[in-house]
C-alpha cells in the first residue's frame, strides 16, 4: 500500500524475463512502438510520447530543461516537497518561478491561480504538481486552466507522476501541452520507466530550441523515433517489457473503470480510517484519490507503527516527507488496489493500533469502508 | 554478440522476479549497500559509488555536469561517436573541450596527449573514452596519465561505459578520480543501471560546488547514502536486484580470470575472423579487447548480412555508428562470452558469407581461433 513503488501484477513481473535484444533492431520496434501508442491512449493525446529510462523526477526535469529558458516566468502552485522541488528545477533552468504558495495539505484555489495569471501576463508557462504525493493533496481544476493559459498562449505542463492512470486526464481536451508520470505509481509497473507526452506545438518549440543537455534531450528522442522508432540511448529493456504489459492491463480494465476503482477505494480508505479514529492530513477539498495521508495519533511513534504493520501484517505504508516526517503516514491507493486491499489495510492498521495500546473500533471502520466499496 | 546489451545469465534474469519493496526501508538498504560495495571492488576504489537508474550516457553526463563549470578547460581524445558526444557534453556544461583528434580506428598516442597537457597547463580535467564502442578502439595507457594530471592536480575521468569488468582497471592506483560504466556491457546485467565511482577529493569538490541539476545531482546521492543508504529518487528496483546478482557472478569468477577470458576471446575473434578474410577496422595498436569492429567486404550489404546472421543462426552483431553505418559491423566480446560463443560466431559469420556468395575458408578461421582459445 505504498504511494509507489506499487504492487506489480504477476503478468507484468514475468514480462521482464526475456532474453536481451538489440535496441537497434526490428525486435525493439515491436516492443517500443506499442509502449508509445498505449501511453498516448492513456494520456488521451494525439501528440508525441517518449518513455524515458529514469524515475519520474527525471521526466519532470526533462519537461523543465526542454522548455524553460533563461528569464522565463513560470507560475506554479507550491504546497509540498514535490512542487517545491519542481520550482527549484525551474529556477535552475534559469526560469523565474512565480510560486502560488499554500500550506501543506491545502491546494491553491483556482482564484489564487487566476490572480497569478492576472499579475503575470507575460508568464511563459504554468506548471503544476497534479498530485502532491508528500501530503496527499490533488489539484481538481486541471480542466479549467486552459482559459488562463490561452490568454497569451502560455505552456501548460502537468506533473502527473503519482496519479496518471488513476484519475481522469484529458490531455488534449483540457489544453495540456505536456504531462508525465512514473511507471511505478498508478500504472502498477516497476520503477525505472517514466513516460512524457508532448503536444505538437510544444514539440515544435523544443525542436526549434533544443536544450544543452544529453540524456533528457527530448528533440533527440523525437528525432530517433521519427527516423527508426528507436531511442537515442540504450533503454532499460526489461522494464519496457513490463511497462508494455502493464499498459495492456490498464486498457483491458478500461480507464473509466480504473478511475472509478481508485476513487471508490480511496473514499473507502478515508471513511474507514476516519471511523477508527484517524484524521486525514489534507483538507477535504484538496484530498487526493490516490494517496491517503493521515495524521499520527498523539505519541504514536512512526517507526514502531510502520514496522509493526510491515512485520506482523506485511502491509507497507510510507512515512512523512521532509518536515512531515514522524507527523503523518501515507497509504497509497494506486495501481493494483482492490476491495480486499482496502479492507485488509484498515483491519491491519486497526490491529496495529490496538497492539500499541490505542483504543480503536475496527468494526465501524470496516463497515464504513464496506459501504463505499459496495459501489464497485 | 552485441556490444551491449549483452546476454544476461539465468541467475541475473531471475533476480528481477521479486515483489516491489519500499525504497525508503531497511529492505532497500539490504539490496543497495551490497551493490555499492561490490561496485567499488570491481572499480578498485576506496572512494564512493552511486548506481544511477539510467543508461551509461546518463552516468557520463553526470560526471560532466557535476565537475565541469563555465570556462573550465578539458583535454579529451576524440576519435569516434562516443568521445565526440562526451566532448559535446563538456561544451554544453560551459567547459572548453581541448580535443586531441585522431582518425576513427586510431587512438591518440600518449605523446599526443602529453603535448595537449604541455600546451594547456591550466586544464582542469582530462576526460577519455576508454573503449570507443563505435569503432572498436581502446586506450591502452590509462596507467600513465597520472603523471600528467599530477602536474596541476587536474581531475582524471574515465568513461568506461562499455568495458569496465572486462579489462584491467585500477582506479585508485592509476590516479583516476572518477569512472563509470553501464550494467549492460561487460557486467552482463540488463540495461538501466549505470554505476559511477568518485574518489574522496572529487566528492569533496562536488559537495562544495553542487550542480544546478536534479536527477544527476551526485551530491544529493552522496548525502542520501550517508544519511540512510537510500537514493534520492525511486531507483529501478528490479534492475538493481539483477545488478547485484551480476556483481556476485563477476566476483565469483574473479576479475583476473574474467579479464583473461575477455582478452583471449577477443584475440580468438580477431584471429579467426581475419583468417576467413575479414579485416579489423581499428589499427592493431588501438584494437579493443571487448568490441571487435570489422570492415565489410566489398559489396557486402549491411542489412542483408546482419539479418541473415540473426535469422538463420540467431547470432546478433551490431552495425556501424554514424558515418560508419554500412561500412563496418561490430562483434561484442563482453560479459558472458565464452569459448563456444567465439567458435559459433566465427562459424555463423563464415556460413552467412558463404550463403551470400563469398568465398570463405571456415576451417582456417576456426583453427586460428581454437589455437588462441586453448589458453582458457
Amino acid at each position: 500500500m505504498l504511494p509507489g513503488p506499487t504492487n506489480v501484477p504477476e503478468r507484468v513481473a514475468r514480462a521482464m524475463y526475456v532474453p536481451m535484444i538489440n535496441h537497434r533492431s526490428a525486435d525493439f520496434v515491436k516492443l517500443y512502438e506499442p509502449c508509445i501508442e498505449k501511453t498516448k491512449q492513456v494520456f488521451k493525446t494525439e501528440g508525441d510520447a517518449v518513455c524515458l529510462s529514469s524515475s519520474g523526477t527525471g521526466a519532470v526535469e526533462a519537461s523543465v530543461v526542454n522548455l524553460i529558458k533563461k528569464g522565463d516566468k513560470v507560475i506554479i502552485p507550491v504546497n509540498g516537497e514535490f512542487s517545491n522541488r519542481l520550482s527549484q528545477m525551474i529556477e535552475w533552468a534559469g526560469g523565474k518561478a512565480i510560486r502560488v504558495e499554500t500550506k501543506p495539505g491545502i491546494n491553491a484555489t483556482l482564484d489564487q491561480v487566476r490572480e497569478a495569471f492576472d499579475n503575470n501576463s507575460d508568464a511563459k508557462a504554468f506548471y503544476c504538481v497534479w498530485n502532491e504525493t508528500s501530503t496527499g493533496t490533488m489539484i481538481k481544476y486541471l480542466d479549467k486552466i486552459k482559459d488562463l493559459t490561452a490568454r497569451n498562449d502560455a505552456f501548460y505542463v502537468v506533473d502527473g507522476v503519482s496519479i496518471v492512470g488513476g484519475e481522469e486526464l484529458e490531455m488534449d481536451k483540457w489544453g495540456i501541452d505536456m504531462a508525465m508520470t512514473g511507471a511505478q505509481k498508478a500504472f502498477a509497473a516497476p520503477p525505472g520507466i517514466s513516460p512524457i507526452c508532448v503536444n505538437k506545438r510544444t514539440k515544435k518549440y523544443m525542436m526549434d530550441n533544443p536544450p544543452s543537455t544529453m540524456y533528457f534531450n527530448l528533440p533527440r528522442y523525437f528525432k530517433y523515433y521519427e527516423e527508426s522508432k528507436h531511442t537515442p540511448f540504450t533503454p532499460a529493456l526489461p522494464l519496457l517489457y513490463a511497462y508494455n504489459e502493464a499498459m495492456d492491463i490498464i486498457l483491458e480494465e478500461g480507464l473509466d473503470n480504473r478511475i472509478r476503482r481508485h476513487r471508490t477505494c480511496s473514499e473507502a480508505l478515508y471513511a474507514g480510517l476516519s471511523a477508527i479514529g484517524l484524521t486525514p492530513f489534507a483538507e477535504e477539498d484538496s484530498r487526493s484519490t490516490v494517496v491517503v495521508a493521515l495524521n499520527y495519533l498523539q505519541n504514536l511513534e512512526d517507526a514502531t507503527f510502520r514496522n509493526t504493520l510491515a512485520e506482523e501484517f506485511r502491509v507497507l505504508v510510507a512515512g512523512g516527507f521532509g518536515n512531515l516526517k514522524g507527523k503523518v503516514f501515507r497509504v497509497g491507493c494506486m495501481g493494483e488496489v482492490h476491495k480486499y486491499h482496502v479492507m485488509r489495510t484498515i483491519s491491519a492498521i486497526s490491529s496495529t493500533l490496538a497492539m500499541m495500546g490505542y483504543d480503536t473500533n475496527p468494526e465501524s471502520g470496516l463497515k464504513a469502508a464496506g459501504q463505499r466499496l459496495a459501489a464497485l
